[in-house]
């Protein structure tokens, strides 16, 4: 049988082991071409409806209107953290910006290239361990940006603050795209790095209301647009094919499933084994995030002292749960449990840091 | 039996067998991790040894001294023709440019956004069909940039135009990277899609001279600078894994047959095998390129009528010779032959080619 490890790694991360083994299968003969899905034309017909058909899952698992294009580039949320501001600025209105965290501030950091930036929330005071509340931006904003999950200090939005339309409101999706519901016409872009919550490294989802894609100057650099994308598909030039393929595999998982209203309810019941074991842990596990602000995908927490940390870093990898190594930034022990995984792999990862707190009190 | 075609496609392009079969065995268990490559971190030291030794690999096979910087990055040539202009740009100096087909001309259109583009020679006077002799740049360009070949209406320099070290010769090698031995130390910059020659669409390899790096104001967007890349070995965010993994296959595998020496004096096989056909045809099959000019990865060639080439490409198809339709901006056929393409494969093709003459002069 397969090695397979119970994955906590913040992403890329684990992915279903029903699309890997479907990729696997098919992988020197994708849909009876003869090719694999890597040499394949991306101008061929048999590529062109696996594309279409990544593009409207999509729509369809987010139930997004027509209004909404869907594009797919490359060079991670970290180059939308410039093209956002570049496509999207107008000229004497200010960008507005939440910082929840390391990802908010270098997205900040980028769009100061293209704009005054305005900062109108930030929860650094407490170490990012909230998401402020009762966010206000201006009604004079190009567009208000936020960060939906913060990956590494574990904080989330469960609610989502209010723009009007004409400030279109811009979420970095990243950590997590899909988790839950969402009432998508509240935003007027979402993008997201495919390679936690919907497939591999590779590819980034960048969801645009059609009315934001005229702002940009004609006179512009191609590529830069994102109406160049959108205006061919994502096929202006060679795309990520193999990338947008592994997505295609998850969206289609995912809607085998029972879609985001099904993933939502495993997602909730995956956090909340883990909060529950450390809010009853009198005080062995110390969570980051305040309770109010908890992220559903990624379960930050520190021990009492380093050398705890470590002894439980190492002894959880003798049990195959890998990646459970809080970020450089914020020191600790953070377990990632996006979309793909298991109730399973939650439960064993409960098991041993019940078992850790015995041995260890 | 796994049905497999031979596959002519422009790119994404034909790759080896062996690379295919070894991602299909360890996709769920890389490297006995319990990991599908897809989903280990990319800050896993396992990860980041596959990922020094794919870089390792293009030194060693390019024959690059440690002056070159090898940077894996996304978004394909198309995003290099304004990284490019914006990495290497100095004031008051022109942006020379030779312009020898689609691909030149839109790496000349987004240089335009960065600076006084001065265009040295080009050969659309006959249709882009042969490479300029005698190029001569001036000592005061900022940099020189040639497209290595020409997919589009096959042809490829064989002899590569002199520059000084102060102006640094650019080279769009997308689709005939490593297809044969060159002298490397006449370049400043290298780039190439990795998608025809040497792996699977989603990853660009940029080799950039170290001096050059300095080149571009720090005052930049992090992503538009090389040199972020470079610090930060292609790890400044998250990369796209698997293509780089597909990458170190394929270079693994060229490796292992002899290195680039080999594959040049197969491909230059391959490419006798068919431009001979041409020649010795009596005119039934006519080459697009001047004779000197031609490409050893894409043979052009158009039949007396289209009628005639829509029908040799649907009876190749019944062959299972795939992918031999010309593009759509000069038509006819095209036989693309990159590394991964067989002596074998085009062998097949060249009786194919031989008999359909028979059958319908």
């Amino acid at each position: 049988m397969t090695k397979r490890v119970y994955n906590f790694y913040a992403g890329p991360a684990t992915l279903p082991i029903e699309v890997l083994k479907k990729a696997q299968k098919e992988l020197l003969n994708w849909e009876n071409t003869g090719m694999s899905l890597m040499e394949i034309s991306h101008r061929s017909k048999q590529y062109d409806a696996m594309h279409k058909e990544a593009s409207s899952l999509v729509k369809e698992l987010m139930g997004l209107s027509d209004e909404y294009k869907i594009i797919w580039l490359q060079g991670g949320a970290s180059t939308q953290f410039w093209m956002v501001p570049l496509n999207l600025r107008i000229a004497g209105k200010p960008l507005e910006y939440v910082n929840t965290g390391t990802w908010s501030t270098k997205a900040i950091k980028e769009a100061k290239f293209y704009g005054d930036v305005k900062v109108v929330a930030s929860s650094e005071d407490e170490k990012f361990s909230y998401i402020p509340k009762n966010v206000k931006f201006s009604d004079k904003a190009a567009y208000a940006h936020i960060t939906g999950n913060n990956t590494i200090y574990g904080t989330e939005y469960s609610n989502w603050p209010k723009t009007s339309f004409d400030v279109p409101l811009v979420c970095d999706m990243s950590s997590n795209m899909m988790n839950k519901v969402i009432d998508s016409k509240i935003f007027g872009v979402i993008y997201a790095g495919a390679q936690k919550n919907i497939g591999p490294a590779g590819v980034t989802l960048v969801i645009v209301r059609e009315d934001l894609l005229k702002r940009v100057p004609e006179e512009t650099p191609t590529m830069q647009k994102w109406r160049t994308h959108s205006e061919k598909d994502s096929l202006f030039n060679t795309c990520p094919c193999w990338a947008i393929y592994i997505c295609k595999l998850c969206l289609e998982y995912l809607k085998s499933i029972g879609g985001i209203p099904e993933i939502e309810k495993r997602n909730r019941q995956k956090a909340k084994i883990l909060y529950n074991l450390i809010d009853k842990s009198d005080g062995f596990y110390k969570g980051h995030a305040q309770p109010d602000s908890r992220s559903l995908m990624n379960v930050t927490f520190r021990l009492q002292t380093e050398e705890l940390e470590q002894k439980c870093v190492e002894e959880a990898l003798k049990l195959n749960l890998i990646g459970l190594k809080g970020h450089r930034s914020v020191g600790g022990m953070r377990a990632s449990i996006y979309n793909a995984m298991t109730i399973e792999g939650v439960n064993k990862l409960a098991d041993f840091l019940t078992e850790f707190k015995e041995n260890n009190r």
